[in-house]
């Protein structure tokens, strides 16, 4: 009988839940978010004065200002009545007006009614429009499945594939901790492949071949792959011949590809370009029949950036009816996905055309914030390769750099007498040095014995010398304590 | 080895999904969907002109308006640009302004950032001293977490008990399915215990305490009481003492009581009144110690009904901090719910107030929805209850209505030859007869050997009378029809 009094505690809570650790806003989140507080009342006791979030893709948080278009609809969408004013005229944009009088006749109860539980019909239309307007082969709006962000898409995958932890998902190490996790609580195993960083974090399908059979010889059925391209936190971009091979991988192996492609307008080298999945497989001559593809996509990333409104969604190709049944099973639990988040994917992949009002602001808007974002991780990159014992592949695209620590030896030790692993223990003295936030490769993942941390390129590019600056004298002060 | 070639199949989904049901949007629902596209191009094909979805609790798309106080200030807070311009003052109501410029300055990365994983600091804080005025009792900002409607809440909670089979969660019969398909999804088990009909949908500790034992006795640890209150999709409003005696059996038996109370603005029996579990307990004396308690509660109902805006939230007692910690880390994965839907939750439990320039518009647009809701589920129950063999009872409060139906024998026969549960049979028939769009009670559970439907009461009144009056016509057919 358990004791009749005492409230809830840790014995009564599912063990597959206290397992999993998700750091991007773990235990460092929660110290800076402490020392925030704290400098409200004591801005003395700190050797700074603001803290600056590098741990998560959050560029609003961080100053970037929203697409003017998207908000005018917005706005108007949720307040139709304005549509009939002629005030209104004054402050919005005409296509602005034109588009959200559009948006509200396709939307019968308004924003207010819940939409068909993979999203309002006119809204995935409009994407599968803009999906083949990028790929160039078609789409289906009846594949598309709007969301709160990504991330419930990965949720309701996972939900529909790991019945038990003989069901395994294939996962790159370093990955976007949302995989681990979401695996654990569903119950399922992660089968980690090792991206290989001596080669720009590279994906060989020779190593993913090789952790398949290791895995199938312990009895695991691996169900899927993930592919986060461009990478997190990783920033590489695969190309098209690695992406065949990938996609020729999955065929024969008979694995659902879970393509995480939220960066896809997130590539800075100028030698590399984005190829979706559907793409490339398309290119290849492979159709439903051949391969099980599920794109995830976001309004978070991009120039676009709108965390905030949670929005996005994944196509779903390549399951059978009997599948795809179970899928939407699963959507309509959950009813819909936020109407405002789902008008926002549709004005991503369908944003103002030339020869409407917004055409030209929007993409003077656009293009400033991707060539500041591309100016910041170029500039980062450098900076942190100037540290000592500090490595950093170049970030071809994403938000996000990795570089790897190299630490004495020292520093190595004092972590582990304190029980602590060397990142972590690095990222803590970073925040309490300087107020930067960034977080521990632990939390991703890393080759075992390699030391990693990532920052996200957000941070304003007028701020950037000084966190550079505050970052090189922490890290020289983090050497030459530890040197000996 | 799995066959190479095929895409994904139902032998690749887990057996956990293929398991479950969620009927308000299940197969009827389809088949209703299915025949309003069919209506668009041959109008004539059909004995009636359009489809009354009664199937689920969706305001707005049955033409309930929005608070237009709400709308203005979520406009106003997605296009902050706005706030600035002379011309809003003839568009926006003054309050509505100054509240939008109160909610801005207090959301420093605006409505485009992530959140905490919580929700925004200010509109938890709103939200609390609104439970505060509502109950008399004190609440605080970290006990809420702020979601996209109070379905993820469950989903969260569910994935934080159940770490086996062996986790067992008491759920009423009739219930949401939301609860018997999270728990299965999740790997639990639902144990049972049955409202009882005869008396008015009335929860008997004495059944709970029978269902617990039963339970337990088959080696289930039960984790928590769900009740519904106002019921879903009984309508009964559970009274003060009986509130009482089932915080008094969660104590003893040392069980989480999960209250979902979304429908608490819902009440229209003139002699009940609805009572928050929090302020009950509060009233006993019982405090963080004494009862661990989660309240959900939503913006899809009451009269808000702004189903698409995806907010909720839920308040979380009686927690120790070690579990507490896991309950933000699964937050945290989803990183934050909207932040429309977050504002929209605030300003909910934090209406315009007297003396401000909404206020009495405000308070003309609430009265006027639920007072016509109230009207409507008395009249619809009424009309029910005069068709033969139908008996309802009064719906205290929620937004639908649980008639039993006492089907003919060569009823039960024909719908039992095509191996169809009976009242899937007659909801069907309704559907084909009708357009009316009603859910068959085996989605919701019943006594076995007794059938239901559940309808919402949403129809506009102007539609009421036509809507009862094909009911009936269909009704006295199926009985004629089926009588010998």
């Amino acid at each position: 009988m358990p004791s009749s009094s005492a409230p809830l505690t840790i014995d009564d809570i599912n063990p597959k839940v206290i397992n999993f650790e998700y750091a991007i806003r773990g235990e460092i989140v929660l110290r800076a978010q402490c020392i925030q507080q704290d400098l409200l009342t004591k801005p003395s006791s700190y050797p700074f004065d603001e803290i600056i979030y590098c741990n998560i893709g959050d560029p609003h948080s961080l100053g970037q200002k929203p697409i003017t278009f998207f908000r005018e609809v917005l706005a108007l969408c949720d307040h139709p009545a304005l549509l009939d004013k002629s005030e209104t005229h004054s402050l919005f944009s005409s296509d602005a007006i034109a588009r959200a009088r559009h948006i509200v006749n396709n939307i019968p109860g308004g924003t207010g009614a819940y939409s068909h539980s993979q999203g309002i019909r006119a809204c995935r239309e409009e994407i599968a429009a803009g999906i083949e307007a990028r790929d160039g082969y078609s789409a289906n709006a009846n594949d598309l499945y709007l969301l709160d962000g990504a991330t419930p898409g990965v949720h309701m995958i996972m939900q529909l594939l790991l019945g038990s932890e003989k069901d395994g998902i294939l996962c790159p190490i370093p990955q976007y901790p949302l995989y681990s996790a979401s695996i654990a609580v569903h119950g399922g195993t992660m089968v980690p492949y090792y991206l290989d960083e001596a080669n720009g974090w590279a994906l060989e399908v020779t190593e993913l071949r090789r952790q398949l059979k290791l895995a199938r010889a312990e009895g695991i059925k691996v169900r899927a792959l993930v592919v986060i391209n461009p990478g997190n936190p990783t920033g590489q971009v695969l190309s098209e011949e690695n992406q065949k091979d990938i996609i020729r991988f999955c065929k024969d192996e008979h694995l659902l590809l879970l393509a995480d492609e939220v960066y896809q307008e997130n590539v800075f080298a100028e030698n590399k370009k984005f190829f979706s999945f559907k793409k490339v497989s398309r290119s290849m001559g492979y159709g439903e029949k051949d391969l099980s593809l599920v794109s995830f996509h976001s309004i978070s990333k991009g120039y676009c950036g709108e965390c905030g409104k949670r929005g996005g969604y994944m196509e779903v190709t390549g399951l059978d009816n009997d599948a795809k049944e179970q899928l939407y099973k699963i959507a309509s639990v959950n009813l819909c996905s936020n109407i405002s988040g789902q008008i926002l994917m549709s004005l991503v992949m369908n944003p103002p055309k030339s020869g409407e009002e917004s055409y030209k602001s929007f993409q003077q808007e656009r293009d400033s914030i991707l060539a500041s974002l591309g100016r910041r991780a170029k500039r980062f990159a450098e900076a942190l390769n100037k540290l000592e014992g500090v490595s950093c592949n170049e970030a071809e695209g994403a938000l996000h750099l990795f570089p790897r620590l190299h630490l004495p030896e020292r520093a190595l030790k004092a972590a582990s007498a304190i029980d602590m692993p060397a990142d972590t223990f690095y990222v803590r003295k970073l925040l309490d040095a300087t107020g930067i936030v960034m977080v521990p490769g632990s939390g991703f993942g890393q080759a075992p014995g390699t030391w990693h941390i990532r920052s996200t390129v957000l941070p304003p590019e007028k701020k950037l010398p000084d966190i550079i600056s505050r970052l090189s004298t922490f890290h020289q002060r983090f050497m030459d304590e530890f040197r000996k």
